[in-house]
Protein backbone atom coordinates (compact mmCIF):
# COMPACT_ATOMS: atom_id res chain seq x y z
CA UNK A 1 0.00 0.00 0.00
CA UNK A 2 1.41 3.06 -0.60
CA UNK A 3 0.62 6.71 0.70
CA UNK A 4 0.66 9.97 -0.68
CA UNK A 5 3.47 11.80 0.53
CA UNK A 6 2.22 15.62 -1.55
CA UNK A 7 4.87 17.22 -3.87
CA UNK A 8 7.76 17.53 -2.64
CA UNK A 9 11.62 17.42 -3.44
CA UNK A 10 12.54 13.83 -2.28
CA UNK A 11 13.63 11.19 -3.48
CA UNK A 12 16.78 8.93 -3.03
CA UNK A 13 19.72 8.37 -3.45
CA UNK A 14 20.06 12.24 -3.80
CA UNK A 15 24.26 13.35 -3.64
CA UNK A 16 26.48 15.57 -1.28
CA UNK A 17 28.67 17.84 -3.46
CA UNK A 18 30.55 20.22 -2.48
CA UNK A 19 30.50 23.37 -4.93
CA UNK A 20 33.93 25.26 -5.23
CA UNK A 21 33.85 29.24 -6.72
CA UNK A 22 35.81 32.25 -6.00
CA UNK A 23 33.85 35.38 -5.28
CA UNK A 24 34.44 38.54 -6.14
CA UNK A 25 37.68 39.05 -4.70
CA UNK A 26 39.25 35.86 -5.45
CA UNK A 27 37.96 34.20 -1.88
CA UNK A 28 37.71 30.65 -2.33
CA UNK A 29 34.50 29.72 -1.35
CA UNK A 30 32.73 26.25 -1.02
CA UNK A 31 28.72 25.41 -0.91
CA UNK A 32 27.43 21.98 -0.15
CA UNK A 33 24.14 20.78 -2.55
CA UNK A 34 21.90 17.76 -2.90
CA UNK A 35 20.36 19.09 -6.10
CA UNK A 36 22.38 17.92 -9.01
CA UNK A 37 23.09 15.07 -11.13
CA UNK A 38 24.84 14.05 -14.71
CA UNK A 39 23.19 15.87 -17.36
CA UNK A 40 24.77 14.85 -20.59
CA UNK A 41 27.54 12.20 -22.19
CA UNK A 42 28.62 14.19 -25.02
CA UNK A 43 29.73 17.38 -24.31
CA UNK A 44 29.97 15.78 -20.50
CA UNK A 45 27.69 17.74 -18.67
CA UNK A 46 26.63 17.86 -14.84
CA UNK A 47 23.77 19.96 -13.37
CA UNK A 48 23.86 21.87 -10.05
CA UNK A 49 20.94 23.88 -8.66
CA UNK A 50 21.53 26.87 -6.90
CA UNK A 51 19.20 29.51 -4.82
CA UNK A 52 19.50 33.33 -6.06
CA UNK A 53 20.11 33.85 -2.43
CA UNK A 54 23.46 31.59 -2.06
CA UNK A 55 26.56 33.19 -1.96
CA UNK A 56 27.95 30.89 -4.60
CA UNK A 57 25.14 31.89 -7.38
CA UNK A 58 26.50 35.04 -7.38
CA UNK A 59 30.09 33.55 -8.06
CA UNK A 60 29.21 31.09 -9.73
CA UNK A 61 27.42 34.06 -12.43
CA UNK A 62 30.81 36.08 -12.63
CA UNK A 63 33.03 33.63 -13.46
CA UNK A 64 30.78 31.20 -15.44
CA UNK A 65 33.06 27.87 -13.88
CA UNK A 66 32.60 25.80 -10.80
CA UNK A 67 33.86 22.61 -9.73
CA UNK A 68 32.08 19.64 -7.83
CA UNK A 69 34.16 18.18 -4.96
CA UNK A 70 32.80 14.53 -3.67
CA UNK A 71 33.94 14.20 -0.10
CA UNK A 72 34.27 10.80 1.66
CA UNK A 73 32.35 9.56 4.79
CA UNK A 74 34.87 10.59 6.91
CA UNK A 75 34.43 14.32 5.65
CA UNK A 76 30.29 13.94 6.11
CA UNK A 77 30.48 16.88 8.90
CA UNK A 78 32.59 19.27 6.88
CA UNK A 79 30.30 18.62 4.12
CA UNK A 80 27.12 19.46 6.23
CA UNK A 81 29.19 22.49 7.29
CA UNK A 82 29.65 23.83 4.17
CA UNK A 83 25.88 23.56 3.44
CA UNK A 84 24.86 25.22 6.77
CA UNK A 85 27.43 28.19 6.98
CA UNK A 86 27.68 31.19 4.18
CA UNK A 87 30.75 32.37 2.41
CA UNK A 88 29.17 36.13 2.71
CA UNK A 89 30.08 35.66 6.48
CA UNK A 90 33.30 33.27 7.01
CA UNK A 91 35.62 31.92 5.16
CA UNK A 92 34.94 27.92 5.35
CA UNK A 93 37.96 26.65 4.18
CA UNK A 94 39.59 28.32 7.09
CA UNK A 95 37.31 27.08 9.15
CA UNK A 96 37.16 23.50 8.52
CA UNK A 97 41.17 23.34 8.36
CA UNK A 98 40.84 21.87 4.30
CA UNK A 99 42.73 23.23 1.42
CA UNK A 100 41.26 25.09 -1.65
CA UNK A 101 43.45 23.83 -4.58
CA UNK A 102 43.54 26.39 -7.33
CA UNK A 103 42.30 24.68 -10.75
CA UNK A 104 44.21 25.01 -13.65
CA UNK A 105 41.43 24.32 -16.39
CA UNK A 106 38.36 26.39 -14.81
CA UNK A 107 38.20 29.60 -12.26
CA UNK A 108 37.29 27.87 -9.32
CA UNK A 109 39.18 26.22 -6.53
CA UNK A 110 38.49 22.48 -5.53
CA UNK A 111 38.39 20.45 -1.90
CA UNK A 112 41.84 19.25 -1.74
CA UNK A 113 41.33 16.71 0.43
CA UNK A 114 38.44 15.44 -1.52
CA UNK A 115 38.78 12.18 -3.12
CA UNK A 116 37.30 13.19 -6.26
CA UNK A 117 36.82 16.36 -8.31
CA UNK A 118 35.12 17.98 -11.42
CA UNK A 119 35.87 21.08 -12.89
CA UNK A 120 33.56 22.21 -14.82
CA UNK A 121 32.60 25.35 -16.96
CA UNK A 122 29.14 26.93 -17.24
CA UNK A 123 27.52 26.26 -20.65
CA UNK A 124 23.65 27.01 -19.81
CA UNK A 125 21.76 28.79 -16.68
CA UNK A 126 18.09 28.07 -16.53
CA UNK A 127 15.50 29.85 -14.36
CA UNK A 128 13.07 27.02 -12.93
CA UNK A 129 11.54 28.73 -9.66
CA UNK A 130 13.32 29.36 -6.38
CA UNK A 131 16.30 27.75 -8.06
CA UNK A 132 18.90 28.69 -11.25
CA UNK A 133 19.56 25.63 -12.67
CA UNK A 134 22.96 25.62 -14.64
CA UNK A 135 24.57 23.43 -16.58
CA UNK A 136 28.30 22.87 -16.52
CA UNK A 137 30.33 21.11 -18.93
CA UNK A 138 32.73 18.42 -17.03
CA UNK A 139 36.62 19.90 -18.57
CA UNK A 140 38.28 17.05 -15.92
CA UNK A 141 37.81 14.89 -13.60
CA UNK A 142 40.50 13.60 -10.89
CA UNK A 143 40.29 11.09 -8.13
CA UNK A 144 43.25 10.59 -5.90
CA UNK A 145 44.96 7.36 -6.58
CA UNK A 146 44.01 5.84 -3.16
CA UNK A 147 40.62 5.40 -4.85
CA UNK A 148 41.37 4.08 -8.47
CA UNK A 149 41.40 0.77 -9.77
CA UNK A 150 43.17 0.90 -12.40
CA UNK A 151 41.53 3.82 -14.19
CA UNK A 152 38.09 3.21 -12.86
CA UNK A 153 36.86 4.57 -9.54
CA UNK A 154 36.53 2.03 -6.74
CA UNK A 155 33.52 2.97 -4.98
CA UNK A 156 34.04 0.92 -1.85
CA UNK A 157 37.43 3.38 -1.36
CA UNK A 158 35.97 6.58 -2.51
CA UNK A 159 33.02 6.29 -0.16
CA UNK A 160 30.85 9.29 -0.88
CA UNK A 161 27.93 10.60 1.37
CA UNK A 162 24.09 10.06 -0.01
CA UNK A 163 21.74 12.15 1.11
CA UNK A 164 17.76 11.36 1.98
CA UNK A 165 15.57 14.56 1.30
CA UNK A 166 13.13 12.74 2.55
CA UNK A 167 14.61 12.13 6.16
CA UNK A 168 16.82 14.26 6.56
CA UNK A 169 20.13 12.09 7.08
CA UNK A 170 22.97 10.90 5.70
CA UNK A 171 24.47 6.94 4.80
CA UNK A 172 27.66 5.64 3.31
CA UNK A 173 27.65 3.04 0.46
CA UNK A 174 27.38 -0.43 1.15
CA UNK A 175 27.73 -3.50 -0.69
CA UNK A 176 28.39 -4.11 -4.18
CA UNK A 177 25.19 -5.00 -5.61
CA UNK A 178 26.87 -6.63 -9.15
CA UNK A 179 27.98 -5.01 -12.44
CA UNK A 180 25.70 -2.35 -14.51
CA UNK A 181 24.46 -3.80 -17.72
CA UNK A 182 25.24 -6.96 -16.31
CA UNK A 183 23.30 -8.26 -13.87
CA UNK A 184 19.80 -7.65 -15.38
CA UNK A 185 21.16 -9.92 -18.67
CA UNK A 186 18.61 -12.42 -19.49
CA UNK B 1 47.98 12.79 -5.04
CA UNK B 2 45.20 12.85 -7.85
CA UNK B 3 45.28 11.70 -10.99
CA UNK B 4 43.29 12.98 -14.29
CA UNK B 5 40.36 10.58 -15.43
CA UNK B 6 39.81 13.33 -18.47
CA UNK B 7 36.29 14.81 -19.76
CA UNK B 8 34.12 11.72 -18.27
CA UNK B 9 30.68 11.66 -17.23
CA UNK B 10 31.76 9.95 -14.13
CA UNK B 11 30.42 11.44 -10.19
CA UNK B 12 29.26 9.75 -7.85
CA UNK B 13 26.72 9.06 -5.85
CA UNK B 14 24.62 8.91 -9.07
CA UNK B 15 21.39 6.98 -8.66
CA UNK B 16 18.87 3.97 -10.44
CA UNK B 17 15.77 5.55 -11.52
CA UNK B 18 13.54 3.82 -13.46
CA UNK B 19 11.06 6.11 -15.69
CA UNK B 20 8.00 4.93 -16.66
CA UNK B 21 6.14 6.47 -19.79
CA UNK B 22 3.32 5.25 -22.18
CA UNK B 23 4.00 4.84 -25.85
CA UNK B 24 1.63 5.73 -28.94
CA UNK B 25 -0.47 2.67 -28.02
CA UNK B 26 -0.62 2.94 -24.47
CA UNK B 27 1.46 0.55 -23.88
CA UNK B 28 3.04 0.86 -20.41
CA UNK B 29 7.25 1.19 -21.09
CA UNK B 30 9.87 1.87 -18.31
CA UNK B 31 13.81 3.11 -18.56
CA UNK B 32 15.77 2.83 -16.18
CA UNK B 33 18.41 6.24 -15.73
CA UNK B 34 21.32 7.64 -14.19
CA UNK B 35 21.18 11.09 -15.64
CA UNK B 36 19.12 12.92 -13.32
CA UNK B 37 18.52 15.14 -9.73
CA UNK B 38 16.12 17.41 -7.84
CA UNK B 39 16.89 20.56 -9.56
CA UNK B 40 14.26 22.80 -8.15
CA UNK B 41 12.45 23.06 -4.37
CA UNK B 42 9.73 25.69 -6.04
CA UNK B 43 8.43 24.12 -7.73
CA UNK B 44 9.78 20.88 -6.86
CA UNK B 45 11.20 19.59 -9.61
CA UNK B 46 13.37 16.63 -10.96
CA UNK B 47 15.65 16.45 -14.06
CA UNK B 48 16.31 13.44 -16.39
CA UNK B 49 18.47 13.12 -19.16
CA UNK B 50 17.44 11.17 -22.25
CA UNK B 51 18.75 10.40 -25.30
CA UNK B 52 16.57 10.99 -28.54
CA UNK B 53 16.98 7.87 -29.61
CA UNK B 54 15.54 5.78 -26.52
CA UNK B 55 12.04 4.97 -26.77
CA UNK B 56 11.06 6.48 -23.97
CA UNK B 57 12.00 9.71 -25.34
CA UNK B 58 8.73 9.77 -28.18
CA UNK B 59 6.73 8.93 -25.02
CA UNK B 60 7.90 11.76 -23.03
CA UNK B 61 7.79 14.28 -25.63
CA UNK B 62 3.83 12.70 -26.54
CA UNK B 63 2.50 12.41 -23.30
CA UNK B 64 4.63 15.35 -21.44
CA UNK B 65 4.48 13.32 -18.49
CA UNK B 66 6.82 10.75 -16.92
CA UNK B 67 7.03 8.54 -13.49
CA UNK B 68 10.39 7.75 -11.48
CA UNK B 69 10.46 4.64 -9.23
CA UNK B 70 12.92 4.06 -6.99
CA UNK B 71 14.10 0.43 -7.04
CA UNK B 72 15.27 -0.99 -3.64
CA UNK B 73 18.26 -3.55 -3.68
CA UNK B 74 15.66 -6.33 -4.24
CA UNK B 75 14.99 -4.76 -7.35
CA UNK B 76 19.17 -4.01 -8.95
CA UNK B 77 18.45 -7.23 -11.77
CA UNK B 78 15.13 -5.62 -12.79
CA UNK B 79 16.41 -2.37 -13.08
CA UNK B 80 19.62 -3.56 -14.82
CA UNK B 81 17.53 -4.82 -16.81
CA UNK B 82 15.36 -1.96 -17.89
CA UNK B 83 18.62 -0.02 -19.06
CA UNK B 84 19.29 -3.26 -21.09
CA UNK B 85 16.31 -3.86 -23.53
CA UNK B 86 14.54 -1.36 -25.70
CA UNK B 87 10.39 -0.99 -25.27
CA UNK B 88 10.29 -1.00 -28.92
CA UNK B 89 11.12 -4.62 -28.80
CA UNK B 90 9.75 -6.00 -26.04
CA UNK B 91 7.13 -5.21 -23.13
CA UNK B 92 9.66 -5.43 -20.09
CA UNK B 93 6.98 -4.91 -17.61
CA UNK B 94 5.76 -8.83 -18.75
CA UNK B 95 9.23 -9.42 -19.22
CA UNK B 96 10.18 -9.31 -15.31
CA UNK B 97 6.91 -9.76 -13.78
CA UNK B 98 6.31 -6.08 -12.21
CA UNK B 99 3.13 -4.04 -12.18
CA UNK B 100 2.37 -1.19 -14.34
CA UNK B 101 0.13 0.84 -11.99
CA UNK B 102 -1.76 3.48 -13.70
CA UNK B 103 -1.19 7.04 -12.21
CA UNK B 104 -4.18 8.95 -11.58
CA UNK B 105 -2.42 12.26 -11.90
CA UNK B 106 -0.23 12.03 -14.59
CA UNK B 107 -0.23 10.16 -18.24
CA UNK B 108 2.46 7.89 -17.61
CA UNK B 109 2.53 4.41 -14.99
CA UNK B 110 4.92 3.41 -12.10
CA UNK B 111 6.80 0.23 -11.20
CA UNK B 112 3.78 -0.54 -8.16
CA UNK B 113 6.38 -3.13 -6.51
CA UNK B 114 8.53 -0.20 -6.45
CA UNK B 115 9.02 1.37 -2.58
CA UNK B 116 8.91 5.29 -3.99
CA UNK B 117 7.47 6.56 -6.54
CA UNK B 118 7.08 10.14 -8.06
CA UNK B 119 4.63 11.40 -10.59
CA UNK B 120 5.90 14.07 -13.08
CA UNK B 121 4.44 16.19 -15.76
CA UNK B 122 6.94 17.91 -18.02
CA UNK B 123 7.60 21.88 -17.99
CA UNK B 124 10.54 22.30 -19.90
CA UNK B 125 12.91 20.23 -21.98
CA UNK B 126 16.34 21.67 -23.80
CA UNK B 127 18.46 19.84 -26.16
CA UNK B 128 22.39 19.49 -24.36
CA UNK B 129 24.29 17.69 -26.83
CA UNK B 130 23.68 13.85 -26.64
CA UNK B 131 21.39 13.84 -24.07
CA UNK B 132 17.85 15.97 -24.09
CA UNK B 133 17.63 17.59 -20.37
CA UNK B 134 13.60 17.34 -18.96
CA UNK B 135 12.73 19.42 -16.31
CA UNK B 136 9.58 17.71 -14.46
CA UNK B 137 7.04 19.06 -11.95
CA UNK B 138 6.70 16.77 -9.34
CA UNK B 139 2.97 16.35 -8.68
CA UNK B 140 2.98 13.45 -5.88
CA UNK B 141 5.35 11.42 -3.92
CA UNK B 142 4.26 7.97 -3.29
CA UNK B 143 5.89 5.18 -1.04
CA UNK B 144 5.09 2.05 0.31
CA UNK B 145 4.24 1.82 4.57
CA UNK B 146 6.82 -0.40 5.03
CA UNK B 147 9.65 2.45 3.98
CA UNK B 148 7.87 5.18 5.94
CA UNK B 149 8.88 6.32 10.41
CA UNK B 150 5.84 8.72 10.33
CA UNK B 151 5.81 10.91 7.04
CA UNK B 152 9.41 10.74 6.72
CA UNK B 153 11.53 8.06 4.26
CA UNK B 154 13.69 5.66 6.50
CA UNK B 155 15.90 5.07 3.55
CA UNK B 156 17.55 1.83 5.84
CA UNK B 157 14.35 0.36 4.84
CA UNK B 158 13.82 1.53 1.29
CA UNK B 159 17.35 0.45 0.30
CA UNK B 160 17.96 2.31 -2.92
CA UNK B 161 20.63 1.40 -5.59
CA UNK B 162 24.09 3.62 -5.72
CA UNK B 163 25.00 4.31 -9.03
CA UNK B 164 28.95 4.00 -9.83
CA UNK B 165 29.23 5.48 -13.41
CA UNK B 166 33.26 5.18 -13.33
CA UNK B 167 33.25 1.53 -12.19
CA UNK B 168 30.31 0.38 -13.64
CA UNK B 169 28.93 -1.02 -10.35
CA UNK B 170 25.52 -0.84 -8.14
CA UNK B 171 25.89 -0.47 -4.71
CA UNK B 172 23.69 -0.74 -1.66
CA UNK B 173 23.23 2.11 0.92
CA UNK B 174 25.51 1.42 4.43
CA UNK B 175 25.28 3.02 7.81
CA UNK B 176 23.83 6.21 8.73
CA UNK B 177 26.24 9.35 8.80
CA UNK B 178 24.14 11.66 10.80
CA UNK B 179 21.66 13.99 10.55
CA UNK B 180 21.84 16.83 7.72
CA UNK B 181 21.62 20.66 9.00
CA UNK B 182 22.85 19.33 12.53
CA UNK B 183 26.16 17.10 12.42
CA UNK B 184 28.43 20.33 10.67
CA UNK B 185 26.90 22.62 13.39
CA UNK B 186 30.20 24.26 14.47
Amino acid sequence: MKTSLGAKTIVVPAPVWCIGSYDAEGKPNVMTVAWGGICCSVPPCVTISLRKATYTYGSIMARQAYTVSVPSADYAKEADYYGIASGRDVDKFKETGLTPAKSELVDAPYVEEFPMILECRVIHHHEIGLHTHFVGEIVDVKADDSVLAGDRIDMSRLRPVVFNPGGGEYYGIGASLGGAFSIGRP
